[in-house]
């Protein structure tokens, strides 16, 4: 017999099904007992008698073939889809049986602290809420994708390990690479402006590093970039229009998942880093218009002003200094002190970053040196340039950062199915190096 | 004016378009200059006056403004899609100026060696055949996801950076975490089987990581993993149903790209590898029947054999040897030396391999011990198997092998937009270890 998925039972009233799932309650009434199954699809009511389910706990799983019946109308349970039904079992095999759990990690408001929910994670990803996030966090990468591939750009995937030559900071994770050194990428940055050659609209959906050296509830030392870039841009407001129409069928598509997805008006307002320190100067009277980048406080603070004035809970800050943004990135020729650059923020966090890039060969030759790097480290991205590059620009949306935002989540570790940090890999990381 | 792609010049006979692209080709005659202009979606025959090209050289990125006409019917190509029409260019606007190429990378035949084709990696994937081969991985990467979509399996980022306690092995990559030690991803594995307790049926698209010891045509130290994995089965032989659905999509879509995939009659021929060895054994007189797995050459010479049998480019070699298997590959109960596990070849080479797992947590346990593994390292792992999880299995398809299969490729290294081996990260590594 085929299994039937849970959410079918309703179509099979007085029929026969197989279903499969785990104990999600039992609630024993002496000759009767009450399973509550779960599937992929849903939660069933199945009524067994005792001495088909003897000792099986909370979490096992279980294969019940049995009839379905209409439940009488004043025990219709209305929160789950199929609350009218309910299974008569006639045959019981477990599956798996599960020791007795350690805590109820099903529960509704599952509001453990974030170790607990971290150390137990093979568990805690069993909880609906859990899935809920995950999922979102789903849902967000694929509607990225299907945006750009109904605007033609071409996937690739990009690589993780990179030249030894190519970074340096101190926040690169050093792999031990055969006799040789590299790194473990921080971008896809050189590697989706190289494709452009090839296919002049690219994205690649990634996993990013950095050895972030404090522990915030905004970084993680893995992370998911969703990364794009394209070529023969008439402007850069190019980008944030892309970048806008991502957006919206994000948030359109979180509906589905019914999720309450952040608000703003018909277009996301757009402002430069220098007003925006101006009005959070006159609002606050905290002076930063001299500071060259805006601090998680302004961040906060010019999203409030942005929800009071447009009624956005999201804003483009435009125009961050020249000096702060990396080589590549094109000044704007009207004030060459500022960058045809900008961040996306939401309800107070930065979830895009982008920009025009430079695309003329001799000025990025110029900048290589001007930023202090090695010319050595750059021929291969520079082949790129050296025979062609129209203007372009891209940008990269943070997944975990849009998840965490989006569903008010307190930490981007929640977002993460697995999260690394400095302190954990799965579980705490206790002992240290032994080389 | 918008611009029009080359392809949609041909609904634009008479009017005025603006296009842009690279200069793929020129010749100059006299008072006319023809130029072969290439954006993303087709080649566009160009007609200028000598001076509004000057020294616009091959591969230099163009914007065009002029009238698309009808060509008489002598000089209609019929070889590009625009053939019928050319552009009366009015404006010329150079986007990017070209240095002079440095080899014509552009062939139809490109026949480079592999070095230069990886050397100049950021010129060669501007030439047509190279383009296709990268458009089959991705279409071959997008069919894998929407035919698991298509079956309810969820998607999920599955992390590259794991403890250090749970790998171990020569082949694998160390990196510098903090002060702590950890190494790049074998396969993800471990994290989707724990995702069974929450969705049932999970993929990932990922990369992996294999410090190979040494350089094959075969082999890559960073590979792409479409990996998928699913409970409630009521048998192995539903992960290679799965399999061949997922195969016969990929091969379906192939047919778009223009490329005659590999053929195989109504299923794919299932063999158990001590059969193979017997065939092996009497078509060659070579004697691996004691080996525990096939050689390389077994593999090749078991397809030859299938293609010959039943006209199928592709077989399932199962039952490899319990011992010669991870520790958590399930024994047929049959004949426990062997293991409900299977390798699917394609002409000659491994390009998915799978099976069931054990789901008994005792016998996990008991597994982790005899294959000699520290318990500590598998804890996290085990709460997924501790608290219930049923029968599953799951299966891994490498996609730069697969592309190289279906196109006959001489070297893995082909199907990877930027391929890493033990000589090389986009350039050929020189210098050894700093530290």
């Amino acid at each position: 017999m085929q299994r039937t998925l849970i959410i079918d039972t309703v179509k099979n009233i007085d029929n026969i099904v197989r279903v499969a799932g785990w104990v999600n309650t039992r609630r024993d009434h002496g000759k009767i007992i009450f399973i509550d199954l779960r599937d992929r699809s849903g939660l069933l009511q199945v009524v067994c008698s005792p001495d088909l389910i003897k000792d099986v706990k909370e979490e096992s799983a279980l294969e019940v073939v049995g009839v379905v019946k209409k439940r009488p109308l004043n025990t219709v349970n209305k929160e789950v889809t199929t609350g009218e039904v309910e299974l008569q079992a006639q045959k019981v095999r477990v599956l798996a049986q599960a020791a007795a759990i350690p805590f109820d990690f099903m529960e509704k408001d599952l509001n453990l602290n974030l170790p607990t929910l971290l150390d137990w994670r093979p568990l805690t990803i069993r909880n609906p809420q859990v899935k809920t996030v995950l999922k979102v966090g789903e849902a967000i990468a694929e509607t990225f994708r299907k945006t750009l591939q109904e605007f033609d750009f071409t996937e690739f995937q990009s690589p993780n390990i990179v030249p030894a030559v190519a970074e340096g900071g101190a926040d690169v994770f050093h792999i031990d690479y055969y006799k040789y050194d590299a790194y473990l990428a921080q971008s896809p940055q050189i590697y989706k402006q190289i494709m452009l050659g090839a296919f002049e609209r690219v994205f690649t959906i990634t996993h990013v590093y950095r050895a972030e050296p404090s522990i915030t509830t905004r970084h993680l030392s893995e992370f998911t970039s969703l990364d794009a870039e394209m070529a023969f841009i008439d402007s850069w407001q190019d980008l944030m229009d892309t970048v806008e129409i991502i957006i919206k069928n994000m948030f359109a598509n979180l509906k589905t998942l019914g999720v309450k997805a952040p608000e703003f008006g018909k277009e996301i307002p757009r402002i430069k880093m220098r007003e925006a320190q101006q009005i959070i100067f006159e609002r606050t009277k905290q002076d930063h218009r001299q500071e060259p980048d805006l601090s998680p406080e302004d961040e906060q603070e010019i999203c409030l002003w942005a929800k009071e004035k447009y009624g956005s809970e999201l804003v483009f800050v435009t125009h961050y200094p020249t000096l702060k943004r990396p080589f590549y990135t094109l000044a704007d020729p009207e004030d060459p002190d500022y960058t045809l650059s900008f961040d996306l923020l939401c309800r107070g966090l930065e979830i895009v970053t982008g920009g025009q890039r430079i695309n003329d060969y001799n000025k990025l030759v110029q900048n290589i040196k001007k930023w202090g790097n090695k010319m050595e480290a750059f021929n291969f991205y520079l082949q790129a340039f050296k025979y062609g590059m129209p203007p372009e620009g891209g940008f990269a949306f943070g997944l975990e950062r849009i998840v965490k935002q989006v569903l008010g989540l307190k930490n981007v570790r929640e977002a993460a199915p697995f999260p690394r940090d400095m302190e954990r890999i799965d579980t705490q990381l206790k002992k240290s190096r032994k080389k």
